[in-house]
């Protein structure tokens, strides 16, 4: 935002940065008195503002933007919806047991993070790598040791591949490696069982009789499809359309770790935009085909490497790489949204998925990737998911999943047409009638085309499928060309599918702001863009006496009315310890109000990142201060307006 | 909102009404092609914007207005919570089973219908009533039939008390009324069996070896009480403070019915507000104190009448109807909310729970009750819980789920306090000198003071508990007047739960506002007010003819930045077919872009409920615009800022 942070290039301090989360309640594993469940975690006050501003913004920039049908559907679905979706049978991690504990690990997990403390402990055999950081050694110690061993030049070659393209991998196949690789489990060096399939479902019960189960969605995307006849006559029928919807989801992960980023349960934004098979245009496309960005294609992964391209989303879609503009339109609005809400444009990649690792329903998908303290995540998928679904639907249930299109000009096709004169025709066969008629209208056109002229020429055998052959006159059948207008086209629309884990990205927000000024370490800045930060303004009296009320008052009422969220800080501490404390919940500006606010009506305006300090009347403040929350103007700007403030050092 | 309403006293026609929110996707049976599920719906675009915009209102009426802290706490709950919390052992309905074909009725429900329709059987008998409509008939079929039958006026005075403490009755009871009625299934005219008790939470199971039992939540009141330290740490360890949470609960219902009103997921909005035990005042009851609401409270109740009264919250309060202050304050801010979304507050009371049928937890509760075609519906719960939840979520994990405060001024005691001489004692009795101790420390004050003035005087006889006498002496006991300073007190805070289920209130708005035009009883209208409405201003362009475009971009972005929410209808039909479809819809303001508009720069407003039509330029248009969505000013002023429309005959 500003152009002048005087941010610190330290190392990102990972201790540091989790004990700030968890001290300013940004969120918590749930049921902490309880000892905690993995992969569960509850949201506290700054970060359920920070979640609902994220919210708030991806439905601006989405559902608003591009007139989206927003629904919201239950998360609690009968059995037979993910059996036709091939949830059921497919949406599977692989497990593996501890042969002696019975400890359960995720499968591709293992055999990640076995050899990649392998490849470390070969880098620190050749002195490659730095000693691991503390931070480094605690996240070491829940994965795999590492042991400095130098591995044979062509081992690590062989490592690096299987890590490139690890995701491609199938159940037998990680068996296969941990065999081979000799992979056993990190926390007892005991073998592990071969991989096993494990539904990522949490299952129940619908109503008192325990008859009917049920599951909780692991994605809102079936709501949208199973109410597709409703969403399209709700858009008078017409097509492109898109509808969205925010909600919980459910996985019932093997061994969750790594805090947010592989949690049970969590909150995802998804967007089902329904597009004409034949026409995957997309008419905004224009305005983002110069947008340029890293691409990490599934050829480049399947060679063995992990280096994306720079590319604009327009040569992507030109030159086949992106399958088609509604696709790209879509990966250069996710491109948007991210940096606009805070995400470092550098940490961020779109990743395609390889052949065997694209969902069951998906014939391409790209991944929005973010770099963290973890690697890269994926935070976002945006998949192409064809006609699979309504297919499914349409299939399981026998009701029409399409769309009927009145055609402009009506398609006018000629055909031949055998008709019988059936009388004559079931009185000379008899019961071998069927076979004969059914043997005739089976036939193509070139076929019929010589049978009427046998015909024309008084007659013509036939064979009919069981084998027996027949003669047939003109008496008892006719051959004639006939026209057929088609007037309405109907078909099962595709699906391009934007997909966001919202937990993810508010994680990746954090990390990507978060930063300690370098005279204090301990003080931690998270640089959260005003439109996401959890309060905008912070309103610091010099002290919580009487004489500062109404000033306190008249403000906050004015910032409300222009649409700003303020707070008040009047605690029994020093400004600068105030505005250090919220520093950390990043909060972007600050207010003082102190003898001059009543004096003279000026008032103070603190930035965040520089601390610089500005000062103007009460009113001016409140303008500028709205045009910085709203984006309008930037800190610059606001220092064109309002003049220095100089006696910041006996403030801050 | 105007005073010009020509509504109409048509009677409410619920086909018409729930066929237009069929049709225009307000919700609908969510997996509907599937068959459907009782008991869960999806809502379409319409009724997801109510929903967010009672959400967005919510949240400025609570939580921002009263600084609470906003919670997300996950909905997977692990069995040890809800064990500790009693739901395991008590939140259960009591079903009865038809005794031939097993099918599965709530009891409860089935006395209500079975004993309304006999009292309905009677009115009709007895010429009383007029006999029933089309709807109701509809009605009528799926609950019990309604037979001629006149009843004893006994037999009548009887089921009338029955039902006015229905709620009250335990599940042994029901089955007694059962017997004693001869209350029987009426789909089949079966006997029923006992009332069994069935746990109404939803059940599974976290993790892969299915060894950790979970329950979907049935509120999200715990989610808030597990992080209680946390709360108050981010509240700087002070009390009262209150949090919010906005979320999905679950609760698998016996035999759903009912539509939005008995559901087995839906969206709750719940506020923990934390308080002294000591001091349950509120400082802003004064401002709410001369509020005035149609209280039903016990003894009324369970003196067989449903008759409310008509009292200020103050006199409520003053009076005891209302246990506190802060319980009052609560009930009334929820009032103020209903009435400002749209709730008729004719159709509004507050019912006190009686004896037992509290929840567990509670120790006084009222719920605000709202009247509809159903009946009269609980929608907001508004419960004190004292400090049941943190107490037993306190004992059963070992923490403690305290508030401490420094005294201001210690609190200074003198105790008499026994001191042993422990060798000598040990010497003199051996293996009884334990139980000696015991039966002194057991003493209170008067019996110390006693035993003090026979040691004074020599020796004195004190009996064990075991029954044996023990004689001591000064040299074996010394009891002493001794000082204790207290300068913290710590305490266990009561908690006051207003609950709200949200849908139950959408369905109430959309009753409440639901009415026809005299002129034409097939085109509905929802008197939405603004506050809520899904769409606050329609657009409406003669044509879709390209000429208009600039205007309607100028129209769509001004009202953009002046924060209001319009839709563009450009479809091709009559301008008047458009505004009815959006008169459908609940939209209180359109605007109609014409020649005139290209020419003048004018443009028409029309509002929903009188089908008034005002003209003005474009920029006096929407400033009127603004100011009535945001609601300082209404119809009647916006007609005085705006002449008439004379072309509107034309137009409509």
């Amino acid at each position: 935002m500003s152009t002048k942070v005087n941010r610190v290039a330290h190392e990102f301090d990972k201790t540091r940065f989790e004990a700030l989360l968890n001290r300013r309640f940004f969120y918590a594993p749930a049921f902490e008195i309880y000892g905690g469940v993995a992969g569960l975690y509850d949201y506290g006050p700054p970060g359920s503002s920070l979640q609902a501003n994220i919210i708030a913004e991806w439905r601006r920039h989405f559902i608003i933007e591009e007139h989206m049908l927003e629904l919201d559907t239950t998360i609690m679905t009968p059995a037979p919806v993910f059996e036709a979706s091939g949830h059921v049978a497919r949406f599977a991690d692989w497990m593996v047991k501890d042969s002696k504990t019975g400890d359960v690990l995720r499968a591709d997990h293992l055999v990640k993070n076995v050899l990649e403390a392998r490849l470390a402990g070969d880098r620190e055999a050749r002195g490659l790598a730095a000693q691991p950081q503390q931070d480094d050694k605690k996240k070491k110690k829940k994965a795999a040791k590492t042991v400095a061993i130098q591995l044979s030049d062509n081992v690590v070659k062989e490592y690096e591949v299987i890590l490139a393209q690890l995701d491609n991998y199938s159940g037998p196949q990680l068996g296969e490696l941990c065999r081979n690789h000799k992979i056993t489990n990190p926390d007892t060096d005991n073998e592990v069982t071969e991989p096993q399939e494990f539904n990522l479902m949490f299952t129940s019960s619908i109503g008192p009789t325990g008859q009917h189960p049920g599951y909780l969605r692991p994605e809102t995307a079936q709501g949208h499809f199973v109410n597709f006849s409703r969403l399209l006559e709700f858009n008078n029928g017409r097509i492109p359309f898109a509808s969205a919807q925010i909600g919980r989801s459910f996985r019932n992960e093997i061994s969750p770790r790594a805090g947010l980023l592989r949690v049970r349960e969590f909150t995802m934004a998804e967007i089902e935009h329904f597009v004409d098979p034949q026409d995957k245009r997309h008419p905004k496309f224009t305005e983002v085909r110069h947008t340029v960005l890293s691409l990490l294609d599934r050829h480049v992964q399947e060679g063995g490497s992990s280096a994306p391209v720079k590319m604009s989303v327009g040569d992507a879609v030109d030159r086949g790489i992106i399958a088609n503009e509604t696709l790209g339109y879509f990966v250069a609005r996710i491109y948007q949204f991210l940096i606009k809400i805070g995400v470092n444009p550098d940490r961020l990649r779109f990743r395609q998925h390889m052949g065997n690792e694209m969902a069951h329903y998906a014939t391409d998908c790209w991944d929005a990737e973010i770099q963290n303290s973890y690697g890269w995540t994926e935070c976002v998928g945006c998949a192409d998911r064809a006609a699979y679904d309504l297919s499914v639907h349409s299939a399981r249930t026998g009701h029409s999943l399409v769309v009927r299109q009145a055609l402009k000009e009506p398609i006018v096709t000629e055909k031949l047409v055998p008709e019988f004169n059936k009388k004559v025709l079931g009185k000379t066969f008899k019961s071998d009638s069927a076979s004969i008629q059914k043997a005739v209208e089976a036939m193509e056109e070139s076929e019929l085309l010589r049978l009427q002229g046998e015909l024309n020429h008084g007659s013509s055998t036939i064979k009919t499928e069981e084998g027996n052959e027949f003669q047939l006159t003109p008496e008892l059948l006719s051959i004639e060309r006939k026209t057929f207008k088609q007037s309405i086209r109907e078909f099962t629309p595709n699906v391009i599918e934007p997909s966001f884990g919202l937990g993810r990205i508010l994680y990746m927000l954090l990390e990507h702001t978060y930063w300690c000024r370098e005279q204090d370490v301990e003080r931690g800045v998270l640089s959260l863009p005003p439109v996401v930060a959890p309060t905008k303004v912070l309103i610091v009296p010099l002290s919580a006496r009487e004489e500062f009320d109404p000033l306190v008052q008249e403000v906050s009422t004015k910032l409300r009315k222009a649409g700003v969220f303020s707070r008040v800080d009047d605690s029994n501490t020093s400004i600068g310890k105030r505005y250090a404390r919220n520093d950390e919940l990043g909060t972007p500006f600050g207010v003082t109000l102190d003898f001059a606010s009543i004096q003279n009506r000026t008032m103070t305006l603190r930035e965040r990142d520089t601390m610089d300090q500005r000062i103007g009347s009460i009113d001016e403040v409140i303008a500028v201060l709205t045009e910085l929350v709203d984006g309008t103007i930037d800190w610059e700007e606001a220092c064109r307006r309002l003049p220095v403030y100089d006696g910041v050092q006996a403030i801050e």
